[in-house]
């Protein structure tokens, strides 16, 4: 989907296998993957992430539900899925974040579609907006100014997934159709700092 | 479990349903309650925390999986629940977690049991230990210097989840049978501070 500079190879990089806890066919990666099916793969079941962040996608080409992948060990599918209602195991492809910044992050939340209505700046993570004093479960709009974040559907970090980038839209998300490719919903109950 | 002094009451709240959606027999609550069957409940299928934080438990009397609960709403279980992998739709007993304090935490993690082995002070969120340049996906021990945290097996605040307080256990953790009645390992890959 975009092009990186060749100068950034090397920084990031994952591995996936075919199955749980590491088994199986396997394939490491180190800039992006627009369909791990083109590389003979029925499916990914377990991921280690030796340099992230990463975001994962339910479909191929960057489509569907989302999964921000830090570093770490994911044996199984539960591991990177916030969504067990909805339960999918597709994660077909993934491509890494650039613009994270654990110590130098900061967006702006809004009340309304289009940069409207109430506001609020955030520069920390909240694992309950509404214990922030955000009076709704809902955001409709949002602005990256610096960083990547991950908003979720529930508080606590769980349900559906949107990743937010500083260099994706020019950090800009006008109505909530624009936080994924589906996004059900402009619930929004917790938001974090996605780390480097 | 513990007896809380009278004038605490009333800064807790949450309500509990039987059915998905915030459906069926309800019940609020305000300090604790070490078993929902006797309330006559089969099962808790929903949840609203009005002020929190709260924790649910697995099985009465506060024994079994831990589940973390901050202000907000939780419609099915999978919003309280990482752990879609051992399915559990228990949440039979729930307590108030006091001594939560999102601008004033610190927790120091170590690599052996009993507070020994290397060691690493955190005030901030992680959602990858290993990013942070701890090196290994375990953490043995953890001594809780204020506040209260939430850690987890998975990076991204992910699996088992483990409340851990600065007034229980006067915040000293030595192994990780401490860290729950039911710890299956010390593998530990995220952590974060509990919201007021």
């Amino acid at each position: 989907m975009t092009s990186h500079p060749m100068e950034t190879q090397g920084q990031w990089k994952m591995t996936v296998w075919e199955e749980e806890n590491f088994q199986g066919k396997r394939c490491e990666f180190h800039l992006e993957c627009p369909n791990i099916m083109e590389r003979g793969f029925q499916r990914i079941r377990s991921i280690k992430v030796e340099n992230g962040p990463w975001v994962g996608f339910e479909y191929p080409e960057f489509q569907g539900q989302q999964f921000i992948l830090e570093k770490g060990d994911y044996p199984r599918w539960e591991a990177w899925s916030g969504n067990s209602g909805y339960r999918t195991e597709h994660l077909l492809s993934f491509r890494s974040v650039k613009s994270a910044n654990h110590s130098d992050s900061k967006i702006t939340i809004y009340e309304a579609d289009n940069f409207q209505g109430r506001k609020f700046e955030i520069c920390d993570d909240y694992p309950s907006l509404q214990a922030m004093g955000w009076c709704s479960k809902e955001v409709s709009s949002m602005k990256v100014n610096s960083g990547a974040w991950v908003a979720y559907q529930y508080p606590g970090y769980r349900g559906y997934q949107y990743v937010l980038e500083r260099d994706r839209h020019t950090g800009e998300y006008r109505n909530y159709n624009e936080f994924s490719t589906q996004a059900p919903t402009n619930q929004i109950q917790s938001i974090r700092r996605v780390q480097h």
